[in-house]
């Protein structure tokens, strides 16, 4: 059997910021900011609701200051948003932002490709950022991506991704994600990486963020949390990347992970029913079908008791 | 980490039979052929090629004399068939099929709606079929619908299925398929069901067949493995029911197997590109896209080549 479930586990929705970040269709920001209070409402506690990049980069999430505006004074729910450099921070605590993500890959070439710095470079960028986040009294994570495998460089080891982990916990970093940006990740490996970074890192400081290119998002959460890891990242109806762009798939399915772990008798305090609502309310604003199987059920389950009852009307 | 994982598994493809048989386009006999060949080609040592039941019933599938012919003289692969009756059994002798599958339910309300029988008429039946089968030299297989969770009467208990399958091996079957027809199970439930039904049976003579509704198909085959079953069904391209049928979600997709699988060190002795080149075959027959994750990761990257090798020439 497994060994010693928790009890409950926190997901994060990253919906908002990884998931909307690389649609073609602008969401309009009226939308966007119901579509985070229908997450609220669905019972996420935590959520990635944008990222103060450049709108030259990232022209999807160009709203980034009326977002994180917009609920900033919100006491129940965490919020949070990616910050790349000096500007964004400012530009983030302007927003009244309390929680940010700095972010940076396991692996040099993608670090290059994505942040156009080397490792050492992003972690001295880090030893700026960190402390006057701190210092604003700001909470701050940071994601370390291609924890599990580089679109460039392949294989990743996990003794450099634990000891990035140790490092960026060390400069104060609150917790630390680790990230399978191109979803490439099967649960040996997790248990693998999870065992080396654990040994040097508390379980409580880490979260892990699977995409599902293979369909081993579900299973690579499950030994992530079968290693003692509670914190998961996900994003409702699989929004995030594309599938049909090379080296990048959506997230797992929030839908999918609470599903998996209510069934298994973890508590993710989500309710099912308006997260798949939520899905059915971006899948409408986007305008092209979600890739999460569990969506599609549920739609397709919706729309025959729908006819059913036309038909019996 | 994980618990002796086995060296080898076996996959046995169900895509040309349980992938089929709901599409609303009948697949030209040649392309059947073809497919078959395909799946042969990449590596699949078990294929589940069609069923010997009613046209009326199955009209995708009434082409089984001609499918089950097409492949009785091959060797190197076990090639097998759906039989509900004696009538389909004396049609699948005489296409010369050496394999064959009955099928029942663990669920009094999925068998009636399934085959109007209740398990007690349906496990009498197979008293007349089986001995039959194995006294014409065949191999027989009994398929175990809905051993995780009925759409009519929710869960059933582990118990109900251990017992069944035990009976079903005493009555003289070869192999058991332990079967997730809707997809509702979880990795926690599968591992509490696996242990029942090992209790009393042993793993050599099980196969597990999951199906993706809410994205745990890999994680439930996974689970499996960790409790000693070393056989495993799935459909290429993750054919099979419809994502917009109330409670018929697709087979794992066996691309997603074999990719985790062979990740974990685990032989499937299948062809990867050759298993997605085959879905691609099958996609094009059948003029609609496919559900699974990898395939469409798959053919974004090869597009993205294309497109790459056309813009330098």
């Amino acid at each position: 059997m497994f060994q010693a479930l928790p009890d409950k586990v926190r997901i994060r929705e990253v919906g908002p910021r990884d998931g909307l970040q690389n649609e073609e269709q602008f969401v309009p920001t009226e939308a966007k900011k119901d579509f985070i209070r229908r997450l609220i409402d669905a019972g996420l506690q935590s959520i990635e609701i944008t990222s103060f990049v450049n709108p030259k980069w990232i022209p999807a999430l160009a709203d980034c200051a009326e977002i994180g505006s917009e609920f900033s004074d919100i006491e129940s729910v965490t919020t949070n948003a990616l910050v790349p450099n000096m500007k964004g921070l400012d530009n983030a605590e302007a927003a009244g932002m309390k929680e940010i993500t700095l972010f940076m890959s396991a692996s040099e070439g993608h670090n290059k490709a994505n942040i156009n710095k080397t490792i050492g470079e992003t972690l001295k960028l880090f030893g700026e950022l960190l402390p006057t986040a701190k210092g604003r009294g700001m909470r701050v994570n940071a994601a370390l991506s291609t924890a599990f495998g580089c679109p460039f460089e392949g294989d990743v080891p996990p003794e450099q991704v634990a000891a990035l982990t140790k490092e960026l916990l060390d400069m104060g970093a609150d917790e630390i994600g680790i990230a399978d940006t191109i979803g490439v990740a099967n649960p040996l490996q997790v248990k693998q990486v999870m065992e080396k970074v654990l040994s040097l890192c508390e379980a409580k400081r880490l979260a892990v963020h699977f995409h599902d290119t293979y369909g081993t998002a579900v299973v690579n959460n499950v030994a992530a949390m079968e290693m003692g890891i509670t914190q998961f990242d996900a994003a409702v109806g699989g929004l995030g990347g594309c599938p049909y762009a090379p080296g990048a798939s959506g997230n797992v399915p929030t839908e999918h992970l609470v599903y998996t772990f209510e069934k298994m008798g973890v508590d993710t305090g989500v309710d099912l029913e308006k997260l798949l609502q939520t899905a059915q309310f971006i899948q409408d604003q986007l305008g092209h079908p979600l890739a999460s199987n569990g969506f599609r059920a549920w739609l397709g389950k919706k729309k025959h008791a729908e006819q059913k009852a036309e038909e019996a009307s």
